[in-house]
């Protein structure tokens, strides 16, 4: 198949290497990276499998390939192009058919190789480590901090003071404000006693890690499953969230569909009577992105396969209340789901 | 002008409100936010001059809308809109003409308002502040740290730890990494003597900072512009630089192309003999995006008006020795350049 990529983690997974101004072009079994002078020596050193061209113009460098070559049909993911740039590569090629294929690369991706998941898991273990460090400052500096303050110590010690990016900007959401499913940092101050919402990852080499806890917050505080609040209406919620975290993780095979395993966890969500507060779907898919296939949601009739890595996240939601979410990565292992 | 909007600051522009997951749509003298469920209480309390729609899907919502109100023709900006969301909005809409017209937005906010122009200058001196901060834990802590937590460490200063939002991330850089324009932070340690390049700014009220400075390392460590190098290549490249950052300042005037602009500066470089090393252009507009028009490149024909903002940033890089940059952005006042 030819094809030719403009995503960064996509072209990335076909090469060992990408900038962000880079283009990856397969026509057969010749492929080229092509990116401009600024990336050309990192890359010559990094690209496996590929020719690295180096341009001013990646799409005219792009075009000259595809005349040489006589290519007549590629496929491209039409949500990672954007307009100027598909009709920047069509102009003056009447002859090439550029078919439009969405998630090309998020597809084969899907299934983790061994050294995918060695890396994923390394990226889960830091993760914790990080989660450790911001409850280390919680437990001790925490108390009577912004909201927004919380953010940035949250960022700190889940970069492990800048040694890894994070796959995506952390949320730390206090009571009512951890009703919103993205909740941004206010100026509220933490209290002892309180519910905090903490969703957060790191890269490692590249590959995300993605975590959320939600938990009580005292002398004590820690990320741990066990969490006691003061509030039995809190605490019911949090009993019936974690226990279809903990279903959905151990009833679920591979050979069944994202659908599937999003009924698991709602199903227990629902008998508790809290389903019309569960406003999203169970789990996504994580790897180079920090959103990929599969997704596991009501709609999704993705069959889930061994080697395949995403989240199982439930959460209930009580607007100017709270709102709680326990969310664990998992691989698929021996048919089953194991925790990274 | 009938036009549609995808990119989030295109957006806030028009409306005072954006969210990751929105569309506005301006039909004659009627316009509409369209976003989810996850946003429209925030949006109906902010959005200005626009009904505020609520729709799980944004395109259907927004052809709902087109058909209603007959639109024949309606302009879009290539760059912001994917091939995927420009098919799911021209999908069954055959009366309706789709016109490219890029960099839409980024025209109408060239020439900032004088509100728009206080909020810069409130960023680019809450921006010097956090260079200020940055520059106390350089001179106290930062002797033999990794370039990576120096990285950390800035992000910390120009954040003021969480208060404000990046503009970008910023560059931290020792020496030899310094001649790299996109330079990413590495394992070095810093050492006194060491030269030491920062490019990094914060968003106030999303209002982007930029700012460069190349410094000598040491226990009087400052981010003025009066620094002594121990190497004389140095100290020339960066008196050069100084001067052609000073001089296209003063000598900008409303009028002049972006070119003409760009001139002014590498003229400078070209006289001290160092013209090939000055391989960018001298600067970009900055507002709600950090790169914006006008550009002040060789090839920029862009007039420059009262109330435009840019950065002057010329540099000079030696590949495995050293770089230097020196960036600040300026409004044009009463025909000439002020540093905000």
């Amino acid at each position: 198949m030819n094809y030719i990529l403009r995503d960064e983690n996509a072209i990335y997974y076909e090469c060992g290497y990408s900038s962000d101004n880079a283009l990856y072009l397969r026509l057969g079994s010749e492929a080229w990276l092509i990116t401009d002078s600024r990336y050309t020596v990192e890359a010559r050193e990094a690209v496996r499998d590929a020719e690295v061209v180096e341009a001013a113009d990646l799409f005219k460098a792009a075009r000259a390939l595809l005349r040489q070559r006589g290519a007549g049909r590629v496929v491209f993911d039409p949500k990672d192009w954007s307009v100027a740039g598909m009709e920047a590569l069509r102009a003056r090629l009447p002859h090439v058919r550029f078919v439009p294929r969405p998630d090309l690369s998020h597809r084969k991706r899907m299934i983790k190789r061994p050294e995918e998941i060695a890396l994923l898991k390394e990226a889960a273990r830091l993760g914790r480590e990080g989660f450790d460090t911001f409850a280390r400052y919680l437990a001790t500096g925490g108390l009577d901090k912004r909201e927004k303050r919380l953010h940035f110590e949250a960022e700190a010690a889940l970069s492990h003071y800048g040694e890894y990016a994070l796959s995506f900007d952390p949320i730390v959401a206090i009571n009512a404000n951890a009703a919103k499913p993205h909740a941004l940092p206010t100026e509220t101050l933490l209290k002892e006693g309180d519910l905090l919402l903490v969703d957060a990852g790191l890269k490692y080499r590249r590959y995300c890690s993605d975590r959320t806890r939600t938990v009580a917050v005292g002398r004590h505080l820690h990320f741990g499953d066990d969490q006691r609040f003061a509030s039995p209406k809190i605490q019911k919620a949090y009993d019936l969230v974690r226990k279809a975290h903990d279903v959905a993780i151990e009833k679920a095979r591979t050979g069944m569909t994202g659908a599937q395993i999003d009924r698991l966890a709602r199903e227990v969500i629902e008998e508790g009577g809290m389903g019309r507060a569960f406003v999203h779907s169970t789990g996504h898919g994580v790897g180079l992105d920090i959103h990929e296939m599969p997704y596991i949601s009501a709609r999704s009739e993705t069959v889930v396969e061994e080697g395949m890595v995403f989240t199982i996240e439930p959460g209930v939601y009580f607007p100017g209340e709270f709102g709680i979410r326990i969310e664990d990565m998992v691989v698929m292992k021996e048919g089953r789901a194991e925790i990274l």
